[in-house]
């Protein structure tokens, strides 16, 4: 059966296909009220605008105001949906998938309701698209965990002997979440040079990427109850591509005994579309073999056990001097794929709640790095560039990169490839500006 | 100069002076509306009400809707109110200390104005203080540092190499942060027993307490820009009692390389009365010598670099069997003081913000455990009972603890002494309840 078509039209090669339908925070320069759009082609549907024109109405969804709820933080953002659940979000999933298809004559023939429910891609500015309750950051790829453990504990001790036993992951930083397109800057704090007593404060010298997906979080547990695996499959709303910057000198002198703190604590840039897990369905892979066996609460059914099959990559994009001016130039460092991963996201989940620990809606659970096998497989520079001992060329630019350096810009990317059509989740994509000077510290 | 007095009768011994005022938020059986109230004597003088009867009202507080504004998790808190900032704060404490002075009737000489401001702490049940964007947890007790250090590296290496430089934190859980009276659940998690290849999946055998001081941060940086040291002082709102329940069997399985996360996320409880820096002023103590000196940007004057003279309590209540019954017994396992600590509340947040890391007004920082010298100066079980090795005996009871047992209630105290007068925290309270059964999970 050939895959439905929507009247709107989109190209083959389009991150925002009708089997897509990616939720977002859009304002236009008409009406600068962020609100809750769907991206499908070079367009957004506006899902307020869809309720007034009585076109986006369910048993369940009801007359719903989850589309225009303000957040603590100022504007709407997709907590209230999230925190409606998957009953709702399948219903209305349901609901758009048929009003945007072909034969569906409902939105497309009125140029009225078009034009109140349809902006433009190009007019809009995207938003972030969740006020993030918590954010909490796993290491669940072990060609990564592997890597590095090589690289400072050599082959044999390459995974910690918990690492195969359970999801290791750690509490991040959420009020420093921000949106794609939010440039970064470099952090100043304590680096030990090798062999040095005493720490310099300083900007960092090492700055790096991680290419990581995160996961939104719907309704899951209550306080002291864990959340099963099955149930965290159900309780995860969406993905969005993750760049969690890290500055690994000052990880390096920080992290013992209580892990990352100041070296990640400064930003983490996320892709402003949610891409639904039911959007990601058709492209789930079996998680790899675990062996040893995981703890009861970590095993289910193969079915419930998958990761995505979603390509991954990353560029850093400098500029060159060309004649009349400079010119942004794309090197590509980073191919791999989000079904690498060992542990799963709903793995991820169960494990992060096997204390008790209350997750909310809107909390966002991220992946860590991922890595896989082959050239440009690191998804960072500590793993691409050892630590920064082999600096990575930049062919295109014609330089090379220890780690980052003022004025970079990385593009993260990502997508699913399905049968003529795509599944993907446009950029997440920021700039690093030079650290503040001292004078202003 | 004698100490002012209030028209509301306050005890000598009493943590609710005129001095003291703490904020905190109630709700009363005839009004289940949480709100603003300020403690004194017996009493809890209801803001809102106060507003409604024009009693408070200052050229900055205006007419602030901070004290019934709604947070987006349901019912009013202090984030409001912490958001104004010092000069509103400040201002906000003259009226109210002017108002409750012995010498002062407008709201002392009309009953009608009493029954609408004024409830009995009796008829209140205390909430949360303040939804809590971020919860981050430092390790600023050197006593505490070097004692567990000592006991899993041996005295020579008892601080590790970056403690004398930066105040070591990490980020915790926000979401599983609990007010005073809110039993907690002995978590589920990972224990991998001594000598054992595989970790079992079991209820935690090693529950603990830490005695820690929080403090609420109000308006501080912005992202991307550390917060100097002196802004610091000013961005602190005020001061809660912690206790960050910890499973120190599970903390030793996962913390490598990544920190701690099941061990800590099930549970944190904190004390409802937010006592002000403002209250606390009179008891700063000056930081002890910090040697080596710390890089500049956690150096100031010395009189920007303080801890309180809070004295620190620590009881386990448990019920004994009696004739006709059961009766609780409370037997003292720590006693310490808050200006034992080697890091300052200022220098924890400075060095949270050197990275730029945005700090969010209602975020809450806190200690880690305090500990000091002498008896009973251990802040937790884990110090006090060698990790478990030496029973700490519970002379009342006649009973011992290596770690907490079910149906224990830990209940801690503070205060500060002044002449004829107490700034105290009142009581952080809570019971552990057993771990779910396995049928439930």
């Amino acid at each position: 059966m050939p895959e439905r078509t929507s009247w709107v039209p989109v190209a083959p090669d389009c991150d925002w296909s009708l089997q897509n339908l990616p939720y977002g925070i859009f304002s236009t320069k008409e009406d600068s009220n962020p609100r809750v759009g769907v991206a499908i082609g070079d367009s957004i549907v506006d899902l307020a605008a869809l309720q007034d024109a009585g076109l986006l109405s369910g048993q369940l969804l009801g007359g719903a105001t989850c589309f225009r709820q303000a957040s603590a933080r100022g504007g709407p953002t997709l907590n209230a949906f999230m925190q409606l659940g998957l009953p709702v979000w399948e219903e209305t999933r349901g609901i758009l998938t048929r009003l945007l298809a072909s034969e569906e004559g409902a939105l497309r023939d009125s140029s009225a309701k078009r034009r109140s429910c349809l902006v433009a891609q190009r007019d809009a500015t995207m938003h972030i698209p969740a006020q993030i309750p918590n954010y909490t950051d796993f290491n669940a790829s072990r060609e990564h965990a592997s890597a590095v453990g090589t690289m400072f504990r050599g082959p044999e001790n390459a995974l910690q002997p918990n690492w195969l036993h359970l999801p290791i992951g750690y509490h991040g930083r959420a009020s420093s979440i921000v949106c794609s397109g939010t440039p970064v800057r470099r952090p100043w704090g304590q680096v030990r040079a090798p062999g040095a007593d005493t720490p310099l404060w300083q900007p960092s010298a090492a700055v790096d990427f991680e290419l990581e997906m995160g996961f939104f979080i719907g309704p899951a547990n209550v306080f002291g109850a864990p959340l099963s695996l099955e149930k965290a499959n159900d309780a995860i709303f969406g993905y969005v591509l993750v760049n969690d910057w890290s500055a690994r000198d000052l990880q390096a002198w920080e992290y013992v005994p209580l892990g990352p703190f100041t070296s990640k604590n400064w930003a983490t840039s996320i892709s402003p579309w949610v891409v639904s897990s039911a959007a990601l369905a058709p492209f789930r892979v079996a998680a790899p073999h675990q062996s040893p066996m995981p703890p009861a609460y970590l095993r289910s059914s193969p079915e419930e056990l998958y990761n995505y099959g979603i390509e991954l990559e990353v560029d850093i994009v400098t500029s060159r001097q060309v004649a009349g001016g400079e010119r942004a130039v794309a090197d590509a460092v980073t191919r791999t794929r989000m079904d690498t991963l060992y542990w799963t996201p709903a793995q991820m989940a169960a494990h992060h709640t096997v204390s008790g620990c209350l997750l909310l809606p809107g909390d966002l659970l991220a992946s860590g790095t991922i890595s896989s096998e082959g050239p440009l497989g690191a998804g960072c520079l500590l793993e691409a560039t050892r630590n920064g001992k082999q600096r990575l060329p930049l062919p295109n630019t014609g330089a090379s990169r220890a780690w980052l350096e003022d004025g970079d810009t990385v593009v993260m990317r990502g997508h699913c490839q399905g049968d003529g059509y795509r599944v993907g989740f446009g950029e997440c994509r920021a700039k690093l500006l030079p650290a503040l000077d001292i004078a202003c510290l």
